[in-house]
């Protein structure tokens, strides 16, 4: 049944595209599933973190994604120290597990003045707050919104590796990297 | 509207327990949020790599949580090397965000006898490919699955610090730390 629907998982060029195409997805659709990719990093510690992040660009020719943060968010001290994310979404639509690992650049300052001026008032008010994001308060809600330039930050993330695994009525998975220029090759699930 | 639901999450001792009951949601129920979470680990490179797992145990009183998996699965030997796992879950019904910091013990061997033998016969199929997890074949489907014991691991994780962001007309975040006996703070979101 699944093998029917999903001819796409069984070679490597059309599972490669079809990823991609769930990445597209969740840029443009805010009800697909890779719009709220988990992004991983590893702290000033050494240990993993995870949290959700808002999938806001995806190119397949580049191999490049991009998410927005507030810069004071511990995700952008992470990638300070250590430049590496790993991107995972769990596509119930498609079966498919998307397991990417990225080099991190963090982008802030007056060079994201255009990008800042396209979002809507509520966008911008996820980024900038009084305290600090992170910083310790006495109450829940004892905190400002203030949306500033100066609290934005990009992240872009340069996808190396793609590990992709469709489950259907047999697991089929494939390792890519821009090492081989994404040729691709199967490996065990 | 989501506040007046959500009158567990304007306090700490409250906003804990309703993470506790996601969690054993999870466990007990196959279609809860927290049933998939994304486990992110530290491989042996020392770059973060996340994938899902199935909840398969949550104790609030001692604070651990349980996945099975494959022994031969990248993450098992991620977490020899560096025994720290980051759980996270977006529950879409409760609004809430998980991100649990929790140090990992890999289980093996006959000890697990009493569990494998519980699984059922397409449970335990997940446990023992020939060649191993991960190695890499000519073709998508080369590959054989055999059921094994001694190919199957459980990580018993023990949650040292949990962050908790509830989203709702105003969002709360929470820091909960093993340290203090789970007492909690509020930070800024």
């Amino acid at each position: 049944m699944t093998e029917a629907l999903h001819d796409w998982a069984q070679s490597l060029d059309t599972l490669l595209d079809q990823t991609w195409k769930r990445l597209a997805r969740g840029v443009a659709d805010r009800r697909a599933p890779a719009r709220h990719p988990t992004l991983a990093t590893v702290d000033t510690a050494g240990l993993p973190q995870a949290r959700t992040v808002v999938l806001r660009s995806a190119d397949p020719d580049t191999a490049q994604l991009r998410v927005y943060t507030d810069r004071y968010a511990d995700k952008v001290e992470h990638v300070q120290t250590h430049p590496h994310a790993a991107i995972h979404v769990w596509d119930n639509v498609a079966h498919l597990q998307l397991r990417l690992s990225a080099a991190v650049k963090v982008i802030t300052g007056d060079t994201l003045q255009p990008v800042w001026t396209q979002l809507s008032d509520h966008a911008r008010s996820c980024y900038g707050f009084h305290p600090a994001s992170g910083d310790v308060i006495t109450e829940g809600l004892a905190y400002e919104k203030l949306p500033d330039l100066a609290s934005f930050a990009v992240l872009e993330l340069t996808v190396e590796h793609m590990d992709i695994l469709h489950l259907g009525y047999q697991h089929r998975r494939a390792h890519y990297s821009r090492d081989d220029d994404w040729a691709g090759q199967w490996v065990v699930p």
